[in-house]
């Protein structure tokens, strides 16, 4: 079996990781200490329901507990929600997040793939529409788009749900990184879930909680009996009482979640604009990482001076000479960008 | 979604939770202490190779890291592995344990089901080894069988084994409880893996170590196409840093598990016996838990009184009258049994 995504650290030793895209500013104690509070819990089995969760992420996002569902981290909710659409065509964009399409494919679904080009900066035009056609049952989309950042304003992923809505099409809205955007808001659909059964969105609490290893995730949707089906094909405990339990803690960290948002927005900035002076084509996007081209071979170089950042030659749609690195604190950036200045300046050798 | 398993004491408070079958016993403080020195280790994604894990279980179990999956719970390996094998026929014992059901269902298998007689206390007879036909895809044997704590011996499960292999059936045979009997080699096929790729064994940490909230579990299998499988078809995380790592140090503890089997078959021969006092039939079976049979509606009013038991009148094969308690501590024991006595002398009202 071969791994293919970011954030392989157990490969490398004493490495700085720029390939998995997370929040890398210290997490409020509140959430490790939710943590460790649950160990003397751990002899029961946890919440099937994940009750008390799901409660407190509605009233946050302003809908019902019963319109979310609660997963094992949001790649287990993919699978999740493939498994029980059980789709014969679904739409890709490519590139995008590589576990859309290890679902779709380990449930025998036929994969359409909507090419996202470079000379749009891989941003999502109107051309995308034109692909949702009746014959599709399912589509992931990503906003802000992994690996390549873009997003997608709200008008027109309006428009995008209208017609899935119409033609029956399942539009799986995968928003795990809509917290590190200047303004949510305007990219987000969690206000436009009533009465639109085809929409399902996606919510993680891996990147700006720094909860990886936790492994916490959840959805939400008005399309109940999809909820229904999902919790008669997967077992009754996906979700640890660990997990329940930070997630809890980790919704009312605000403060936090705004602080890191501005912080990474500006090391974004600062990130982007040094990659481009270095002679890198920095693609339009935001979020917690940035996706650039560079002619020289990045990976292997970096990697000798200690840090591991994400070759993105193996998505569908890219080839080589793509890398996405996460923005992290100002002095990771900055040795980041020491050592790449000096692998440019040496060039391919 | 109606919830069907024991354990759910999230429904209630302050109750004995004898529902679920979990080591009562104080578990050691390394396995917490693995989980709370993990915190800091969070905000980078699982080793989704589980590769010290797997290594351990190896060393531990006597075969090699490549014969190991580890799981979100020995139940998510239950699905992983139908919904990697997708077996168009499968065969149950009933009763048995009921995420089998769910998976196969879920998988759209047809279900044959081998009922288990009142009249053998539940035990699994040669008749069984008549239903291997064919035309099965897979079966699942439960040893010691949940919820009837009936065991099967090492020389017909090597008979039934030899028969999968033969007609090309896969056979999981769930082995999580296995730690809790006199003789666990007396009722295993662990050391029976080679050349048998149509033989899985399914283990959990859950039940010794007291880890029901933290979810983790394996299989152990040669079978290395059927893991491949699992790996393409199954998300990239799904088991948490916490649960790697606290896994890693329960597999230490063999002076814990030592001394729990000890005790709780103990109490299992106390608790047996008592119950039979009172009236109950109780049936032959081994493991940390009792399956016995009472005239009286026990859970409601065992309810009242702070206890949680099994009622399994909603498993496949059983009706109204048949319950399950696990076995905990001395005086936990004698506590139920006291209000059982107060129960039963109201007899039904």
């Amino acid at each position: 079996m071969k791994y293919g995504h970011g954030g392989d650290s157990y490969a490398y030793e004493n490495i700085t990781d720029f390939s998995a895209n997370i929040n890398p500013l210290k997490v409020p104690s509140e959430i490790s200490e939710a943590v460790i509070s649950s160990v003397n819990a751990l002899g029961s089995y946890p919440d099937w329901s994940c009750k008390a969760l799901r409660e407190k992420i509605a009233k946050n996002a302003g809908c019902e507990a019963d319109d979310v569902i609660c997963g094992n981290g949001a790649a287990d909710l993919i699978f999740s929600i493939v498994y029980a659409h059980r789709p014969k065509q679904a739409l890709l964009t490519a590139p995008c997040f590589s576990e859309y399409e290890t679902a779709l494919k380990a449930a025998d679904a036929n994969i359409r793939y909507h090419m996202l080009l470079q000379e749009h900066d891989f941003i999502l035009t109107s051309d995308f529409e034109k692909e949702l056609t009746v014959d599709l049952d399912m589509v992931f989309l990503c906003v802000p788009n992994n690996p390549t950042g873009a997003v997608t304003d709200k008008k027109r992923l309006v428009r995008i749900a209208d017609i899935c809505e119409k033609k029956d099409i399942l539009l799986v809205l995968d928003e795990c990184f809509n917290e590190f955007l200047d303004m949510p808001g305007d990219y987000s659909l969690l206000g436009e879930i009533a009465g639109r059964a085809c929409l399902v969105i996606l919510k993680s609490f891996t990147k700006m909680f720094a909860l990886a290893g936790l492994r916490l995730g959840y959805a939400i949707s008005g399309n109940h009996a999809l909820f229904e089906k999902i919790y008669r094909q997967r077992q009754s405990w996906p979700v640890s009482t660990l997990a329940q339990r930070a997630g809890i803690a980790a919704l009312d960290r605000t403060a936090f979640a705004e602080y890191s948002r501005n912080y990474l927005l500006q090391e974004r900035a600062y990130l982007a604009g040094a990659l481009c002076s270095l002679g890198c084509r920095v693609f339009a996007g935001s979020a917690n990482f940035i996706f650039f081209y560079c002619a020289v071979s990045l990976k292997e170089k970096l990697l000798k001076k200690g840090f591991l950042i994400r070759d993105c030659s193996n998505y569908q749609g890219l080839s080589r000479g793509y890398y996405r690195i996460a923005v992290r604190t100002h002095d990771e950036n900055v040795r980041l960008l020491e050592a790449m200045r000096i692998v440019l300046e040496e060039g391919e050798t």
